[in-house]
Formats: structure tokens, C-alpha cells, sequence
């Protein structure tokens, strides 16, 4: 184990009607508000009636923002710094899923930023916001673990770029789950959220760094709770006991519980936001399509020495995630079956296993690999830890999910 | 799943030489502090030294206050409170394990609240603090969580009472734990910590709420996570590896991660309570002994229409925590055969299994039982939820493990 630092302030309200209380709740951060959302849904729901009854009924004032789409725009964010700021905003209130959030917290920071919100994100620039205004989400997806983390990925669409960016002021100070929201979410949305907050555990488990039974343990247990509860929910989103389960692991699956004290690897989902960046697919299905293709190149891969650990980690998930049977004792049998089984399972949520199953073409692909690993650039920087992929490597991922 | 309240604002830093940088963490919240600890242990090993150099460094001015017992006593805390108030202390500091800790809130309590702290504490009364001085820890002992919690046990020796007190007030802003600290532990203190621990995760694990598989799985692998280490963390604490997997758990094994949206129990702590009250016994040792009788009864016992949930809980105790094989599929004999395998497994550790053995004679289990269900007072509360105990039951209890 690292030395860890676990910091996880977001106050977190899940359960039936939550979203009634959240004027009360953010109160103690702010007398006026910039609501943020995306599209009609949010009002023709009678959420953002329930939110705006709350808010007047705690005498906060706010402005609002709608309009923010899948993988959210920096020009979208631009207008909404200058309108925070033209407003006084104290706070920035997100209602919807990861977008909006993401967006929120971009704006967040934006209104405090002497110069354009972009070179926060742009990985050229390194740059550090310090600080931003505080972030509440009411939050009507389980996907992106946005409401817990300190996290937020904005796409711009002149330089087809998609960044992540991670610093601890961004981290909501409340976020509200009414996993009564999710029932109308699409099947299709639902499998998403699943695959999402799946992989940003497996971000986190597969590592190299010993010694981390506790928050394996989380990993693992957490990664069970989904896939237990995934096949309802997806068939239903409105099954109530599923989406619980559902929307508290996702919350919990990116707030980095389960991640702290250990090297955390990124590359998949560093390669989807090049899909994503270029075709615009949704985030989730380009993970499900990704991971298992990488799993299995990362896995025959002997380069640098530690394919020992890989091996080792990879055999852990095989048994202790994936259940496959403790009689399968040879390690190539029970890590090809277990990615079989990962595989087969997201296909089963009806999510895709193959690029072209996205729209993808194979024309790009070359392309996407450098990006992913800046050797598009004058130096290239990588792309993971589990296994450190180059673009070579990256393109021979691509090429076998095709 | 319950609607719930997930909030652990506490800023845990865990790992090596993190204690040098304790001033640097709490400067945010104080210029003033109230050291507080027990005996000489803190100042022989160069702890106190260390920490007093970093409060020097970040310009912290301290006084302080040692000798906090085991079943830390409502006295000190009176002096605790005077001393604090006499030098504007702005946070208590705990330098120590939960003793020091529990005793640290309840002055950081005392010294804004308005009368004798015993109130607070004191079960007839139902007094609510609403607010505290900031609390932070050096926790030297992996065991009362209350590193991370919001909950305090004091001791009062006039009355022969132990009553603990949760209020959000008293959660540490801050906490450290350097696991290379415990290395001097004795090995039964580790094995009483390493028993509390699990013991704060039972009570959270053993319930009637239906539909948590999400903080199951996190009680379970928490649990396997602790058995996993302990045996080599107790047979030597200096085992950084162990002891820091077991560190960590020990702090999300009560901030309530494990225990939202659940009714909880809580019955066998307040069983112990009673039993360290009169015999100053270690809390850990007697929770050892308390539970598998408790676990046992529980099982047994047919009263109030809900047997079918617990009986179906302790099998899944018996199959997902204790490992008893798939293969035994007779209820009974799988939970039977659980609780022994965990009872056996604390007696591996070198802690007791019968009340003789903590030098508790049977001439007084009548008294702790009526104590603990408040069958002393005018109204009989009972104690517990999972099955609600009467002071027969507690009594029985009691007996069996005489």
C-alpha cells in the first residue's frame, strides 16, 4: 500500500424524494445559484419544478443553463462562466448525469479563472485551477460517479479533443440520488451507467502496487453488488431496489474509496475518449467495447518485467470477481474465460463488443492510438500503469476490437 | 435500502511519517490546541516529540493533558474541559488510540456546552451537544474507529456507567495514522483491536433491512480483508504490511460507510459496555466473548415473525464471511458451523472465549443484563434491533458464556 490520502467531503443524500430537500441543503454554501442542465427532460419530468420549489423555499435566487449534450462542450462552458459571473452565482447546481455535472464543475472553476477555461483541460498546459466555486449536483443517472469525484472530462469540438481533468475543489459539496429519477432513463442509458462505473473500478484495481487487500476487497465487493443488481436494473431502471444498489456503487465507484494508496492504470478509458472526442459515442459502450481487448492484450503481454503481477492480479480477478470455478487452476484457462465472462456479460445489458457495432470505421484508428498516447506530439507520454501502452500498443488494441 | 446519509468529511492521511505533518494539516482549523493522551508511551517512543515539532513548525500553540485510562473517565474530561477553556484551545488533538480519542470529543463537546458533559452522555437524558471544538488524531491503535466516527464511549466511575454518545459534531476534521506506530503494540491489544473492529462491522452487517447488497459486500470484504491480515499483524504489529491493511480498515469499519441505509444493531457493545463498566475488562476482549453467544441466541431464537430474515442473513454470513463451504447447504449446520469458525478464530488471535477467562464471575450477569436493557429504570428499553433483546435474553446471553 501507498501512502494514502482519502478525502471524501461530498455530503451524500440517496433515496426516495431526496431531491425536495436540496435547497435546504445547499443553504449553508449559497444565496444565489446558476441551475445547470441539459435538455427538456429535466422540466418535462416535474424535476425541475420539485428543485425550484425548493430552492425559493430556502430563499436561494438562481439563473440557469440548460443545453449541455453528451460529452459536454467548452463553448457551452464558456457561456456559462460569463453568466455565473453576470448573475453572482455562489455555487453552481447541476441537475441531470455526468454532463451536466462534468459541465458544472468546468463552469466552476471557469468563474474563478483569470484566463480561458480550456487550459485547465488542455494536458499541453498542466494547468492547476486552485480553486472554483462549490458544486451541488442532483444527480438522474448512475453512471458517471460524478457527484462524488473530484473529476470532470469536457470535449472541444474544434480540436476534437476530450480531457479529464482531477483536482479536489471541484469535488460536489452535495449531491442528492433519487433513484426513483432513473425510471425513465432508456435501456440502452442504463447499460452505460453500468459499464462506466464498472471500468472506473477496474481503473483502479488493476495495479501494480502490493499489498492492497482493503480496498481490493472494496473493488471486488463492489463489482459483485453491480453485477448482481445490473440485469434488473437494466431491464427495469425503474426497479427500485436495483437502481438503489446501482446508484450508490456508482457514486462510490469514482470517489476514489476504492482507489487511494495504489498506481491507478486510466488507459481505457484515456483510448475511449478518443473514440468519442472524433464519433461521439456514448462513453460506457465505448469502455465495454475497449476493456475486454485490452484486458487480453495487457494479459499476453510480457514486456518490462512485470508480467508477473498482471498475471497474478488478472488470476484475482478471474476468481474473485468474475467467479470462475477455484478448480480452474491453470491461469491462462481462468483469465481468458473470465474476459469471456466480462464480455459476455455487458453484451447480455445489450451493450456492444465491436467498434463497427458503434459506428466506428477502421480508418481512424492509427490516429486515435497516437492521441491516446500524445505521439501525435512531439513527445510521446504514454498511456496507463497496469501496462504502460505506447501507440503501437494502442492501435493493436483497436485493430482487435474492430 | 433505507433512504441515507452518507458524510465523512474526515481527511485521513495513512502511511508512513505522516504524523510529521500533523501541524501542516491542522493549521487550517486552529492556532490554539489541547493536546491530549495517556500514559508515558507517547512521550517514551518520540511520538510526542515529533508531533510537538510539527505544531512548532506550522506555529501551533499547545497545552496538554495526559493520562487517559482505557475506559477513558468522565473526571479527566472534566479536566479536560477546564484546562481548554482556560488556554482558548480552538481543537483538541488526540494523540493515542480510542480512549484518547473518545475522551478528546467529549471535552471538545464540554467545552461549548453549557452544564456538566456527563449530560450528553447520560442515557436519560437524551441531551444533544449541536456542537463541538474541531477534533483531530494521531491514532496510535488500530481498533476504535473513532478516528473516523462521529461516536465517543466515556466511563463514569461514581455511577458504574458506560454510555457512548454519536453526534456529526465530533467526527475528526483530520486524522493520522502511521501504521509503523503500532510495533510496539502489545500482541493482545492488537488482537482486542483487531476484534473491535470486526465487532463494528457486525453490528452494522446484522440486520432486518432488506436490499443491501451494496454495503454487504463492503461489510464482507472488509471482514475477509481483517481476517486475511490479522494473524500475522498480531503475531508481530510490526509487520508494516499487515498493519497498515488493518490500520485502514479499522477507520472505514466506523465511519458508517458499512452502515448506511440499515438499521443496525449494536446489542453486544451495549452488552460489553456493561461488563467493562464494573470490570474495567479491554472492550475488544469482551466483545469476543459476547458475540458468538449473542450470534448463537440470535439464531435460535423464534420470536416476533422475523426469524426467516435472520436466519437468512447468518447463512450468508456463514457462506460470504466465514467461507463455510457452498456444499453445506443445511442451514443450521452452515451457521452453526460459522459462528464457531469465527470464535475459533479470535481464540487463534489469543483472546478469550468465556467471561471466566476476563476474570468476570456469574454472580453479577444479572445486574449487566437488567443495565444494558435498561430493565433497571422505571422502562425497560431492550437493546438491539436485529432481534430486540430483553434482559432475559441478555441474561441467557450472559450464561452461556460464563
Amino acid at each position: 500500500m501507498l501512502n494514502l490520502f482519502l478525502n471524501l467531503p461530498t455530503k451524500l443524500y440517496l433515496g426516495r424524494g431526496e431531491e425536495n430537500a436540496i435547497g435546504e441543503h445547499i443553504r449553508p454554501y449559497a444565496g444565489k445559484v446558476l441551475l445547470h442542465y441539459g435538455g427538456g427532460s429535466v422540466k418535462r419530468s416535474g424535476l425541475y419544478d420539485r428543485v425550484a420549489a425548493s430552492l425559493n423555499k430556502a430563499g436561494i435566487a438562481f439563473t440557469e443553463l440548460g443545453g449541455v449534450q453528451p460529452n459536454p462542450r467548452v463553448t457551452l462552458v464558456r457561456e456559462g462562466i460569463a453568466l455565473a459571473r453576470g448573475f453572482g452565482a455562489e455555487l453552481i447546481l447541476a441537475i441531470g448525469g455526468g454532463s451536466a455535472i462534468d459541465s458544472a464543475k468546468a463552469i466552476a472553476m471557469g468563474v474563478l479563472y483569470d484566463g480561458d477555461v480550456w487550459d485547465i483541460y488542455d494536458k499541453q498546459k498542466h494547468t492547476v485551477a486552485g480553486k472554483a466555486l462549490p458544486v451541488a449536483t442532483v444527480c438522474t443517472i448512475p453512471a458517471a460517479g460524478s457527484e462524488m469525484s473530484d473529476s470532470s472530462v469536457i470535449s472541444n469540438a474544434d480540436t476534437l479533443r476530450k480531457y479529464g481533468h482531477s483536482e479536489e475543489c471541484i469535488r460536489p459539496v452535495v449531491s442528492v440520488i433519487n433513484p426513483e429519477l432513473y425510471a425513465t432513463l432508456p435501456q440502452h442509458q442504463a447499460a452505460n451507467g453500468v459499464a462506466d462505473m464498472m471500468m472506473h473500478i477496474f481503473e483502479r484495481y488493476f495495479t501494480r502496487t502490493e499489498n492492497t487487500d482493503v480496498t481490493d476487497a472494496l473493488c471486488e465487493g463492489l463489482l459483485k453488488a453491480i453485477m448482481k443488481n445490473a440485469p434488473a436494473f437494466v431491464k427495469n431502471p425503474g426497479n427500485y431496489n436495483a437502481a438503489a444498489e446501482i446508484g450508490f456503487a456508482g457514486a462510490l465507484a469514482h470517489n476514489n474509496l476504492v482507489g487511494v494508496g495504489r498506481a491507478q492504470d486510466w488507459a481505457s478509458h484515456h483510448i475511449e475518449h478518443e473514440l468519442s472526442a472524433i464519433y461521439d459515442v456514448a462513453h460506457g459502450a465505448g469502455l465495454a467495447v475497449i476493456c475486454p481487448a485490452w484486458l487480453r492484450y495487457v494479459y499476453r503481454c510480457d514486456r518490462d518485467g512485470a508480467r508477473i503481477f498482471r498475471r497474478r492480479k488478472l488470476v484475482q480477478f478471474a476468481h474473485n470477481i468474475m467467479d470462475v470455478p477455484a478448480e480452474i487452476t491453470d491461469p491462462d484457462a481462468a483469465v481468458m474465460q473470465a474476459i469471456d465472462k466480462l464480455a459476455a456479460f455487458w453484451e447480455s445489458l445489450g451493450l456492444p463488443s465491436a467498434l463497427s457495432e458503434l459506428g466506428i470505421p477502421a480508418d481512424r484508428l492509427e490516429e486515435m492510438a497516437k492521441k491516446s498516447t500524445g505521439a501525435d506530439t512531439a513527445k510521446e507520454f504514454g498511456n496507463g500503469s497496469f501496462l504502460r501502452l505506447n501507440w503501437q500498443d494502442t492501435l493493436a488494441i483497436l485493430q482487435s476490437c474492430a
